[in-house]
């Protein structure tokens, strides 16, 4: 952390300061500069709020200097994560882009068995499908419940994929980590900290999504959270931003592909459907994320999207799916790596 | 809703649009105009998902007319509701202004006592303080838990503040309705639908704080999720929201006051210390929130801010808090209400 | 600036760093922390790009220290300034809070003249008036022109008032400063740094609006740009800002009132017309910017708003702009200062 | 445009929206739904502002429905437009993807001459370079002016790439046209429409950088001011927006290149190097770019990015620069495109 002080700052506002820092148990290394001093607070209290320290008089700013993570970071360890998922056990973080797809809700066993099959066959290997929806209007469709797990697991049964769902609260943790592969903490939960800490204790992979106005810090932040309760199979998962943007539901920012890659170790994947809400948009915004060096896509796939409960919007037809996944493989080729 | 036809759209796509909302219980009535054909559907069905017909051959986009929540708008309650809170029962969207001050977290009973006697000497007429904390960090304080819920009731039996703290989860929500008056719903919470339930379900007073980067509608329906448990006692609460300044911590738009007045029956406080995370603008930002019409505020006060074990850079002392007071005062009965 | 250095950067990066540092002319000062190196750099170089520094091997991130701007800033001057407009010199800056009102555009003499009397009479001390308008829109109502500029002479001559134009070329500088008292910078022209300095030679006051998505420290330097060629007057004026807030047109975030304060020796005003967008939330927000210790208001008066030719839906008629100003004088009486 | 009654508006309120509609020269359609009435207007007024009906008593909103602009729309023109550019006359739009590199600003001959050869030789067709540089800082480099401009046509002969450089002011329009092939609009200068029509009139082509918080429409819009002056050569850019990202300068919202293909005739780059801020994301968001279906590129390259005198933490090396076209050619022949 380094403290700036306001132009003129007196000594003993300087000096207060200085004991300030060091009774957080930090060193303290004071710059003489030609407008202000600066104080330079040395060690590591990731953990303690420093911001109090703007209250002393005459300090103009605190400026961080450590991330506020660091089991997530590149600090900690160097080297890719790799996070296997599924039956087949698809090596996310590997090199290798893997595809997860399927409807935003389990509506029935028909329409979830015709679409896990599609997209098996479209190269998938993650079958994705809510049974809790979290669902803005209190009047809408929230899913089947377990009914809606056991579908899940008897595609997987019949497909191989992984599946992929939703945890909405901590009582469902457990029920949840019984039937999925892979246990998705939505972009509306990712403050959630009891969340977390549930989903971290069943040991699953955790697909954790981004909140819809996280910054890149909050987003790690999260990771650590699971990280930090011992489980490590940490996949993040980028899923579109607010902005002014109206065109779009959600603005997708792409460059946090590679801010990940440079920051941490863990895999990242891109969610076209939310992160744009409109389904026209969707096999393009694919093709940019597997370019841009994401380790995966995950995608609503739809039988009949505009007979869709929830998200009919930004749900591909399987036969739209189909295609885009052979451009999406070209392009995984094209970058030297594999689908 | 009204279905926005692409120019061009041929008949048999806007017949196949016709049948797709009648599908969904509502009427149709087309309308051809010079450049596109538009077809308004008629009848309520806030909980169906309309966006699907996005997808549907020769649509161009979809315009909601309705708003989606109904319970918390004026259409079903003209005159604003009023909601009784503590021991006094003091009357917020009665027209007094009503002010909740106290630390971010409960540190100990000292410095909660001391706070308590503080801002009820200024004039509060609430008693804020966490005893679970949401933090971003893992490795932060997360807060005392039910003993500092017991600290709070202490509070409230020496001084007659009505006692307002956060639920995190949906485990602690009847714990802490067993001892506070006004349940808090914090702002990475309003989208947790069980928490809200739960909530609900404890019949107390809440207190729902906008997300961070939730819509106006988002923030009613969250309300709507409340009040659709059959808890009429809601109290809206704007905290600031995520945008490109940096200035701040939070941008408060003030202006989310007369939108709620004009569109729903509840009440809004306005919370001027997470709305600009620094101490310095906080009492400029009191008087702006009850010059613009909010029904009350909540404001971190902490007898020693420097120190402070979570938001100390926007807490403010007790002189200033007191200092400030007096102002809000002043304003209020500036604008034909009393304090 | 501080300069800091990834984990485990090495000597020869941290050399070359610092070699990079010094040929910009400034002195470096390495710190040696626990988990990586930072550097400061000690000297007020405000004017060179010292980004570029990211892109040698080690660095992590770069971390400026001082404020870009320096005339505006009270590093330069610790006291308010004071800006004289008009026929009556009304003093912005000195404590005593002034309004300009009028119409969007100047749409023809009787509809002027009109509003002229009816704002004065409310107590604004200027009129504002469009007679060149920037439209984002190429085929909609572009202004009256140099004919505008002699009506709203004409205004000034009849009520006092001081006239408030917006400039939008460089080419119509000389001519509006002819006929103006107080030259508009507008916010699409925030950034236009010839227009700027076209402006600032004039030696007329200028007001100037902060574009709808610039910083403080942006909107600040276009500050600067005026007052670096030699014209002091310039007043600050928010208008709002783009978020993701659509009950809106834009979002108004008061909090820059106590910031610019803070930081900086200019007055600033508020335009809650523009501000919100909508005339139902402009007496609210006049109240509340007031009460967060604006300077003063500039205000869109229409005598019929629903046939306004622009800005239509955010005009307040006479008779609203009345009734506001007797609210705005009671809370400006109420925080001790005169209207 | 459809009109929104409030809940329970009067017939006499009805009957004077329907006034105010049939003065703009507009016909009426009023719908009485189950909750509410709302008013179609029928007919093409896109220039008329119609917001003010807001102000009428009983309305609730205004929802437009035609784009405000006609010229930049399929609805004028199906297929998409091709625009020629610079001696060899490279088609953009026309399914081929050009890429545009140089450095930011020219410093000196030596400087850009080593660029042009090192870009040509990685499949560039043409050559970017400013002459003239908006700066937020008044005090930092400006650009070399017309000389500069001599030194990218001498570059052009040597190369026949295609000379890329800002117009800055209506003053230097001509005398930029004289030496570009392509004359761009910044970002900060979309608004401004003086120099829209100024830039037009010297019937070049020219290059549109979307403002940093425009709106699809605006930015649409300012190509109508362009395409309405006789000016058919537009090339739209995306160049990034504001959000609340602070690891990036700016956030790349790519899905505005299938919005703009559904939308618009018109071709569109996408520039990494604004649109990220930072020179180790450009490579991926090249790929990501010409992946989604983009146009073209423009990309910031100099010989030494650490000593650049703008924009050096953007800038690639042309090593760097090299590579990433290799990558981008696989990407562009794996959509059955060609570089």
């Amino acid at each position: 952390m380094i403290v700036v002080m306001e132009p003129g700052a007196k000594d003993q506002q300087v000096d207060h300061v200085v004991k300030l820092i060091e009774e957080m148990g930090l060193q303290t290394h004071p710059i003489y500069g030609t407008d202000r001093t600066v104080i330079a607070a040395i060690g590591d209290k990731r953990n303690v709020d420093k911001y109090p320290i703007e209250q002393a008089p005459g300090v103009e700013k605190i400026v961080p200097i450590l991330s506020p993570y660091k089991r997530a970071s590149k600090e900690l360890r160097a080297e890719p994560s790799t996070v296997a998922v599924g039956p087949a056990g698809f090596p996310f973080g590997s090199g290798r882009v893997g595809v997860i797809a399927g409807p935003c809700s389990v509506e029935d066993r028909g329409q979830l068995i015709e679409v896990a099959h599609a997209v098996k066959e479209a190269g998938a290997i993650g079958l994705r499908g809510g049974a809790f929806k979290p669902r803005t209007d209190p009047y809408s469709f929230r899913g089947l419940g377990e009914p809606g797990l056991e579908i899940l697991a008897e595609a997987r049964e019949q497909t191989g994929l992984a599946v992929t769902t939703e945890v909405m609260g901590v009582a469902e943790a457990e029920l949840v980590a019984k039937y999925a592969d892979l246990l998705q903490i939505g972009a509306r939960n990712m403050h959630n900290f009891n969340l977390l800490m549930a989903v971290a204790q069943t040991g699953k992979p955790v697909l954790l999504k981004r909140g819809f106005s996280a910054s890149f810090d909050e987003f790690l932040l999260a990771a650590e959270y699971i990280l930090s309760e011992g489980n490590q199979q940490v996949i993040l998962c980028e899923r579109g931003i607010r902005t002014h943007e109206t065109y779009v539901r959600n603005t997708l920012p792409l460059a946090i592909v590679p801010a990940v890659k440079r920051r941490s170790h863990l895999p990242i994947l891109v969610d076209p459907s939310h992160g744009t809400g409109h389904a026209y948009m969707v096999p393009s915004m694919c093709r940019a994320a597997v370019a841009a060096g994401a380790d995966g896509l995950i995608v609503e796939v739809h039988p009949d999207p505009e007979h869709a409960l929830t998200d009919g919007a930004q749900s591909l037809t399987p036969e739209v799916f189909g295609e885009t996944m052979q451009e999406v493989r070209r392009i995984v080729e094209a970058i030297g790596r594999t689908l």
